[in-house]
């Protein structure tokens, strides 16, 4: 079989890329050795890739009481549940480097609650799950629930902005059937040595 | 009954708001005469708010294929579907004012498909759910669906993407019980004198 | 766009209707200034006409523990699940008028989770939508639950009965593709002068 | 284990029965040997029990395109869907006995898409249960396919009626718990004699 | 109407039956008077013939906590949820006969939860359609839940096993389109004389 | 974290297997390298781990007109719909296995519909999904969509039965929370060297 191509949609060459873009996508490369599919097909819309870095950084990188690894959780378990290939085989990748458990991604895409993970990361997932799935019943007894497993209201926007922010992810990326890059599939799953 | 506030999470003072989102709020309010209470609730997170608002812009105010009034119809249409009490509410302003219909986001909210709108928005909006209720099962078919319709793949990334955009925006409203302004309701319903 | 038709079915002409039928819908236009399409849709079939109103008044206009207002809640929060524009707009008017509120009805056809009731009254809504959804699985325990909000053995029948009748009024009108008055869409949205 | 009673809501003496209401039950007795529980149950509300069977006997006993084994049919599919027992075990019988055919209410009720049904049943069946769970996605193109089976537009509206009414009957019945008399279990399913 | 055959496959003659099949099935046509299809439409893959009955009996002949009777009310409230004609057909023979009570499969088989059962097994239902149509959201609690009810593991291990084998016997007639024999329909609901 | 136990339920002691469940673990030991732990679990009820193994190899193991690794295409993908944890990881090794292909379990895993398969392979999976999810709505018209494809009635058979089988799998696995080898997790991701 030819592989699918990366993107439904055109992807633009290197020379046609803005500045800004261009410096992003280099530093990329330069951190990870390859450049993940997203960010060239999202470059066919300048201004949407500005924002949506812009969005995803703003939630993933910034100080919070969700650990990095527990952020690629709910990123993981609401992207199995939206069926969104490349958003599980990327996003699986930095689950296991970031909490460094090769086998943890693939429990969490499947099905979280039989995954080894805490009593308080499976309360975030229940919760990031309302939100990816039927945000509309979300309910102040939700908050309390959460605030017994120690989370704060800062905490609760934390995990359902990141659980919106995968919803557009999500069906952004079945609409232009992204193709995860190979990369992806095997990293965080040896000992480094 | 006391009106629920604005949003369940702190809403930060005009004092306490950075120079370029207090800029674009008093623009939007020299504008419309009121401020939509989504820019007061973002203003919580300064990052988010730059990236919410910079991924609107980049969607609904870029030149397209689909007219303002269809991009309106997206949002209602999804936004419905999706029980956002907010997002029906001030996009339905939106959607009567550029359509100048004062029926028509009644109408598309509830059911779009006994709404008054020709046969080619018809198949965007049902292009549109597909994307927002169930974007894995996007196939190459309704892309050429759409294209009898005259919908090029500029066109379809718009409305797949401005689906997308608004399934973490309906979210985020459901998260933060985001309370539609008043001044809403009666917009574009009456004819101008 | 050339407006849908009324309904999908033939409308007779006044001069076909059965006495009775017609007097119906005369005192109605007297009443209310305007024919509601639904009164012309039914006259097609007098038996069922007739059996129509007379459950509707038997429910809508008996005495009982549930207010009129409260009532059209129920209609219109069963109405907007069901994706009935007729009934949305047509009973979101008459909900605008018995609760002297500009702003409930497009609130509780959207998400009632979200609008300005009290626990009371989203208890009702709950069960309304319980019996109008899933209907099989109501329980005793639904009864106690209403109970300690005050709700008597026949309110409930009552929020179970209306839920129960508008299951049927949606079906017919989305058959029927009924269409809304215009006249609908602003009563109840302006101050009384 | 103690039977269930007829009703969760209170079942009114026949001493306190209007008169309109004993005629009618003792007619009902005088040809069936027993009074079937919706009576008794409705009795408690004359009004609507008026109403409901006034409709009842509008689309059921009316002069149709549809004959009355066709008619049951379309009450215990849909019923089955909705997971009403009264509806299922009365109106089984009643599909018996008036397509003479002791097995088909039971392939009906579990699925009709393997009973011993025309083609054109299928396509009446099919479009019952669209009207039943999905009546807002009822289409013209339903309405072209019908009449390739020689359905006229009345027909389908008979069709779309029953099936409505019956979603009203089966939210009273599982409402009330409305339990389904010993007498209905057998009808139809021995050889006359 | 001619009726449907036995099953959408081929049908082996009997003299093509390998002897351990053939016997099998010479003894339930001695013991039942008649042979239940799925013997028949199995015998096509001797294998798979034997695998699924030796299977069948492993869970329904067993020694367990659980009467002959529950079991069979297991296989009718789960075959009704998917919509099996055959196993709903000839289960609630069964079902009727080994609990010897006339109304309790129809009653079981369309809304197990306003059926003549203990609140035991009310319980044990649940559970039953919990694996049944949503086992991946089995937790500890629904153990705890039915310890309660003094079901013990080994109890709770047949209740889900037993609608775990019926999801494979469900899919299997559904997929064969298996008719169910005459005889069952009458089984059961005639005193004994 | 405390990795989760094999299986909720009790797995016996080596000493305590009959002879040929021993017989059978220990072939499957020298084969892999390790017992995967279904044999552990199942081994508690020697019976039914008898008959699963007979039901597995009758449909896994047998001459077909669906190659291995399409057999495992049908596993992954109905059991990434049941959100099994345990069939999606060991299955998912044996589908990279079987297809020399180290990306398409988690492809097919995830969203089958955009995995690296052939169009025949499509629409066998999309039968398979029909199998698992709906089993209700097979028709004849999905026997002659898949003939098109060059499936004969026996392959038809093949696919259903497997997917069938899974079904029961599945729910047995989320109701033991059945824990996946970690030997599985990485199994196929490597070229043979």
């Amino acid at each position: 079989m030819t592989p699918r191509p990366i993107s439904r949609f055109p992807v633009p060459e290197l020379a046609d890329w803005p500045d800004d873009i261009r410096a992003r996508i280099l530093a990329v490369q330069e951190k990870s050795g390859f450049v993940p599919n997203v960010f060239l097909a999202l470059a066919h819309r300048p201004d949407e890739f500005r924002a949506f870095f812009a969005y995803h950084d703003a939630l993933m990188e910034r100080d919070s009481g969700l650990t990095k690894a527990e952020r690629e959780m709910i990123v993981v378990a609401t992207s199995g549940a939206n069926q969104c290939q490349y958003c599980v085989v990327a996003h699986g990748a930095l689950l296991r480097i970031r909490a460094r458990d090769p086998y943890i991604a693939d429990q969490v895409a499947t099905n979280y609650r039989k995954a080894d993970i805490t009593p308080r990361q499976r309360a975030m997932l229940d919760f990031a799950l309302l939100v990816s799935q039927q945000a509309h019943n979300v309910a102040e007894s939700d908050f309390i629930g959460l605030a017994e497993h120690g989370f704060t209201d800062e905490d609760i926007w934390d995990i359902g902005a990141i659980s919106a922010f995968f919803s557009l992810s999500n069906r952004f990326a079945n609409l232009a059937s992204l193709r995860p890059n190979e990369e992806f599939y095997l990293m965080g799953r040896l000992p480094k040595t």
